[in-house]
This record gives C-alpha cells, structure tokens and sequence, in this order.
C-alpha cells in the first residue's frame, strides 16, 4: 500500500526512482541501523545521526533526559529523517555521468514523547531488536530507575517517500568510444564475526540470534 | 589544529566522545561517499543524503538547476551536515546499555553557489575523486553545455566537531554475572571487485585507480 502524495513527500527530479510504497520503504528502514533527523535549534536546520527501532508505522528513538535533539523534537511535534543504504559506485566515462545505486527513504511523522513505562519498554524493544533481531529476548530489560533516566519518542510515519536507484552505469552515445574504464563497485555493509566481550562469564557460548546478524562471507 | 569552540558546535552530551581537530574531523569526511544535509523548507526542517567532495577547508555539492534543496541551501546561505561511520554494535548484559561504535562529524558551513567555470571544475573534481582518488585523470571531464546545466556549492567549514566511540562493552558491575552473551560485532562496509560495464570498449583493463578502492577482502 502507499503513502499518500502531499506537497511534503512529492519528489521533484528523479521521477523515475520515486517510490511510495510501504513495505518497499519499510524494507529501506529496516537495512540500516542509523537515520538522520533533521530538527531546528533557533531556526538554523540541524542534523545528527541516531539509531532507531520500528514496529509498524511507528520509529522509535531515544535519548538521555537532556538532549537537546528530543527537547527540540517534541517542541515541534514533527520530525524529517532520512535512511540511505549505498549500494554501488558507478564510474563512466564522463565525469557528468558518474553516480551511485542507493536506496534511501525520507520519512516525515508525527513526534510523541512516551510516558508509561509499559509503552517506553516497548519503543526501547523495537530499539534494541533493530540493532539484532531477537536481543530483546536475550538481555536484562530496563528497571524503573534507567526508564526514569531515558526519554523515548515514538514517530508516527505521515508521509514518506523512496528512491531507489539499482542501474549500470550509463554515457552519453558519443562518449561510448571512449578509452576510460567504465563499471560499478558494489559496496556493502557488512558484519563481521562478532567478539565475545572479554569479561563474558565462562561457558557462556556465541547465541544463534547474534550468529544470525553476521554477513555471508564472515561466518568463519 | 582545533576548530574553535562555539554555541553552534560545542557538544553537550558525552563529552568523553567529543573532538574537534580538524584532521580527525578531515578524516571522517573521507571516509564516508555520503554525507546527510539539514535545510529548512517554510521553516520545516529538511534532511536528504547526498554525495559529496571535500579540498582542504571546504566541501562541495553538485545538484540539477531546479534541486530544492541546492536552492534553499543558495538561499539561507549555511548548511549543516553530518557524516557517520558506524563502526561496531555493541551487545551488553542489560538493554540499557547497547550502543554501537562510530565516527561522526556535524559540519557547520557557509555555504557558496560556484559562478565561473574553472571554480566549478574545481568542485566537481573534488566530487568525483572522493568516490575514487585519481578518477578525475581517468575520465571526461565536463564540458561548457554540462557546466551550464549543473549547480556546484562550496561550503567553507565555519565550525564543526566530531564524536567517537571505539570501546568494549560496558555493563553495570551487577550485571556481570548474568548469563546473557556480550560482545562486539564489528560492521563494514566494504567495496567489492569492480564490474566492468557491458558496454565497455574492447581491451579496457581495470585501471590501478579502481582496483585501489576495492577493500582488502575482496582483491580476489
């Protein structure tokens, strides 16, 4: 299912990468384990980069009592962030033509600032499952005193968009008879095989759901 | 050599992270392709990952005449934008304590629209050899009708800090004792062997340039 065009989400240029599908922008999110929020602090744009959960239709960030993102977030109620995975440099012949395979989702939404403690554990679940599917079930959850030291906003997707760009590289007819190398490098995040924390208690052994997280070519 | 310290870059929140010498802040730039731009859209904050160049003290971004945001940037005259490499995720004992180590650089600039010819050059070379050093000298450069229909800014660094984070795990000292896995499952990304384009003209090898972008793993 879409998201419905408004003036917000509407891509201008690059018509034929646009995107407004939801499982292909939740795909998007899901592939990344850092957003960008963009956020006003006296009305100059700002941007930092934070890690997020998501359950749904609803993000999930969260922050120390004093961050001065959140403070601004909620005093605005609204948010625009960004999730881009790279996925090839494209070398041409032409400088003009060079460019890169990406997808990327631009999400604009709703801010909440959650306050039970039963909806701030479940926002810090879909956190904590982003970074490993499954963690939430393989740790010690939050107590009362580090909810009361943790504020978490829950994001309510209003309008979102996509681009997605999975070409080969492409020249100008006359430039095809060029001498220069012409190609893609594909390029990948990946996750290595993890290391055992040097205090890890004795016997204690690697679990599948961390062993599941570790990329195809590391998992030697 | 430090950027100074201001309002605008002096960071509040985990100060043992904090760092604002300009190498190490370079080095962050350089070490991502993409970089996340907050502009300001009828006093909405804005955010959208684009690639970019760096020369020195400044940064450049190309864009088609009509991109929004190259327009909103040209006219508010500044820029933020950060640049994040994620380096690790950190697994701990207790949700609470999951983090990730990474790079990151906020740069605070002033922002110019390149108006002559040989500046524009300039900029756009810088673009095309941050996605591979040395392919400016391996490719066509742009000429005048391509100029004219490219938009090229200069950002002079104005102010700027960087965070790292590159520790173990770290748990609270009761928590020790639990039987939950803890570790570190470092992330990469990584660039693979180039895939010649299909197109390619007979006889052209994979320049030394290329080659030198591929990661270590994958010169097979």
């Amino acid at each position: 299912m879409e998201f419905k065009k408004t003036k917000l989400n509407t891509l201008k240029r690059g018509l034929k990468k646009a995107n407004y599908d939801r499982d292909v922008i939740h795909s998007i999110l899901d592939a990344n384990e850092i957003c960008n929020v963009a956020f006003n602090i006296e009305g100059r744009a700002h941007v930092q980069p934070i890690n997020f959960g998501r359950c749904g239709e609803f993000l999930y960030l969260h922050s120390s009592l004093k961050n001065r993102m959140t403070t601004a977030l909620i005093d605005s109620g609204e948010i625009t962030l960004s999730v881009m995975v790279l996925d090839a440099i494209k070398l041409t012949r032409s400088a003009y033509k060079h460019s890169v395979n990406f997808r990327s989702a631009i999400i604009f939404g709703k801010v909440r600032e959650l306050e039970s403690n039963e909806e701030k554990l479940n926002g810090l679940k879909a956190i904590i499952n982003h970074f490993v599917p499954e963690r939430w079930n393989h740790c010690r959850h939050p107590n009362l005193k580090e909810l009361n030291s943790t504020r978490v906003i829950e994001i309510e997707i209003e309008s979102a968009s996509a681009k997605i760009s999975d070409n080969p590289p492409e020249d100008k007819n006359e430039d095809y008879d060029l001498d220069f190398w012409s190609g893609t490098i594909p390029v990948k995040m990946i996750c290595e095989y993890p290391v055992a924390d040097e205090k890890l208690k004795p016997g204690v052994e690697i679990p599948p759901h961390v062993l599941a997280r570790v990329s195809d070519q590391n998992t030697g």
